[in-house]
């Protein structure tokens, strides 16, 4: 039985609620014989500030990258609010992504049937929703140089960051989503500000000329960021892979997410590129934060943390066939009718972190 | 009777269509004798390019220049896609706002009550929206240098945009914001990304401190621009003023619209700095864009735009009786259940550009 290695990085707030019930999920699937995982405990964000000044330990960064895969929960909350910018909480995830070279995020937007009424959206507008936003992740505004606040001669400050994309980024982030279309719908959208932004010529001009050469039995249009935000709350499901900037796939994945009626739903996975034998670093986490208000509680919703496991199973390890029966158990338990607050809409009870996490490791 | 010089510029697409309505009201306001305008009329975007090569020429700048306000239609279409970047239909609407030092961009978010249905959101959750989006127009990566693409030696391209700010620009526009709130529900929100963007960091800190020093008595709270992308269509009703940089206020406002029930509904006031007099340079244009599909049917919604004179009528003129009577009679021909194609929703029948144009100019 092959065994993986997996590094957990539970973070901030809500985190270590959320990943305990990852272990719960872990433990049928190994009991099943599917496989084995060896998890190892770090931290990062505010917790691996508290404990040692930084926002990611040089000896988690090590074991990040020696890992099979990465499962991190969310970092940040107003306890470090003013600690210095360069080990602010946000610094130890953007250094996972960078320094392991997670280029693709892909943000799946969902809408399960048995949620459909926790939208804001209209149920005949969300119901079967099934996005895929594939989000570049180690270039743009996030990492450009200089990105700096400078003290002028007159006494005010001048604050500059810089976005940057080269060719071969926007290349093979087009190349993800192109592949991913032809799995699901076959059409992707790429989105960027062309009329503004010079970075954003580039990015139509390269993801026309990839589609040209290598993909041209996928169907491809070009939407304006601003436009694809004002689609997206007008008819989702225009939608099929959305393939778009680190910037504006931060921004526009929040708005897919609250179309699927709660962002405590939502799992990514953020993958490398693949070495000579096939592998790839990566690092999966739900798209929601620390959710300090709720942290301690026992009630946040740990779904979107499982699914985040079950697309490790299936994007690292290969595990189709468990990563489907993780999906299908959540699908079943919501069904049931089990909802945790976050998604009650007009349930009359809601139940608490650990015992979504036991109906759907029991359902699997 | 005061006498109003307002330079149209109705633009591409739809423009012309939509702004000829404009006339048509302006024509009842001077005939109840409130004031007099004079309509002086020019080129920008595509058709300034066709008719001289550029997106708008140095006598039409002077023209708005001299002009007590600019009324600008929209920009753009497929037409114009090869044209070279720096002549491009945008060009000339972003050299307009620049070089007339047009700083604060108001976007209002008005879901009228005749209109809630036509939303993508439950009923509820927009029925009597009002926010009102206070977007920076002059700064930010829309303007900062350097912005190029470069070849690189090994034959790929490098684009790069610049987002810079200094603390005078978030001032002033941090200031639009708070005298507005002060007549609304005394409330703002300042977005950004403070946790990945320096100019983010200064953004949050300059607004804090127009904040402390000057406007104690306004409510101000900081979300983070993903997050408020999220809430505006989890909950909208709990925003009162936004206010942001450049390319985020692009974005948000553009998901803000969909609230609304349609694009074709909203109004923007661009409004520069006041002079010793108390003049403000001032431009008004709809939200929506120049809409080529339907271009030339006769079937566009001139709402936006009669709003924007409106608009000019409340900020630039003081005409506030004016600026009132427009706004009852478009929320009176909307609840007499008169409606363009675009807000039809499962109204049975539409009207053209033109009929709803008179009905608004009626119902004066
Ligand atoms: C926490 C923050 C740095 C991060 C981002 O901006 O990428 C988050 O919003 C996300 O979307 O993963
Ligand atoms: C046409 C375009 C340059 C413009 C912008 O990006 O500002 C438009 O989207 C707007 O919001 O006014």
């Amino acid at each position: 039985m092959a065994s993986y290695n997996i590094f957990l990085l539970p973070g901030d707030g809500i985190g270590p609620e959320v990943t305990a019930e990852v272990e719960k999920v872990a433990h049928v699937i190994s009991g099943a014989g599917l496989a084995k995982f060896e998890f190892e405990k770090g931290l990062v964000g505010g917790s691996a500030y508290d404990a040692h000044g930084q926002a990611i330990s040089e000896a988690d960064m090590a074991r990040a990258q020696a890992a099979d895969a990465v499962l991190l929960a969310a970092v940040g909350g107003p306890k470090w609010a003013d600690v210095p910018y360069e080990v602010r909480p946000e610094a130890g995830l953007l250094r996972l992504r960078k320094d392991l070279g997670l280029f693709a995020n892909l943000r799946p937007a969902l809408c399960y049937r048995a949620l459909a009424e926790a939208s804001s959206l209209k149920r005949e507008l969300v119901e079967g929703l099934d996005i895929m936003i594939v989000r570049e992740l180690t270039g743009g505004v996030y990492f450009g140089e200089p990105k700096e606040i400078t003290n002028l001669p007159n006494g005010q400050k001048r604050a500059v960051d810089t976005q940057v994309y080269e060719t071969y980024e926007i290349e093979r982030i087009a190349a993800v989503a192109f592949e991913m279309a032809r799995k699901r719908g076959n059409k992707v959208t790429s989105s960027e500000k062309n009329n503004v932004m010079k970075s954003g010529v580039l990015w139509k001009e390269v993801v026309t000329d990839v589609h040209k050469k290598s993909y041209p039995d996928v169907q491809l249009e070009h939407m304006l960021a601003d436009a694809l935000g004002m689609q997206l709350v007008r008819y989702p499901k225009q939608f099929d892979v959305i393939v778009t900037d680190n910037l504006f796939g931060d921004l526009l994945s929040d708005v897919a997410s609250m179309l699927t009626g709660s962002l405590g739903m939502l799992p990514s996975a953020s993958l490398g590129a693949a070495d000579a034998s096939g592998k790839r670093k990566a690092m999966y986490e739900p798209v929601h934060g620390s959710a300090p208000d709720i942290a301690g509680k026992g009630i946040a919703n740990p779904i979107a943390m499982i699914g985040s496991f079950g697309m490790a199973l299936r994007y690292s390890f290969g595990l189709i066939e468990a990563a489907d029966l993780i999906e299908k158990a959540i699908s079943d338990v919501l069904a049931a009718g089990l909802r945790t607050a976050d998604i009650k809409g007009d349930a009359t009870s809601s139940v608490s972190t650990s015992a979504m996490g036991d109906a759907i490791a029991n359902a699997l």
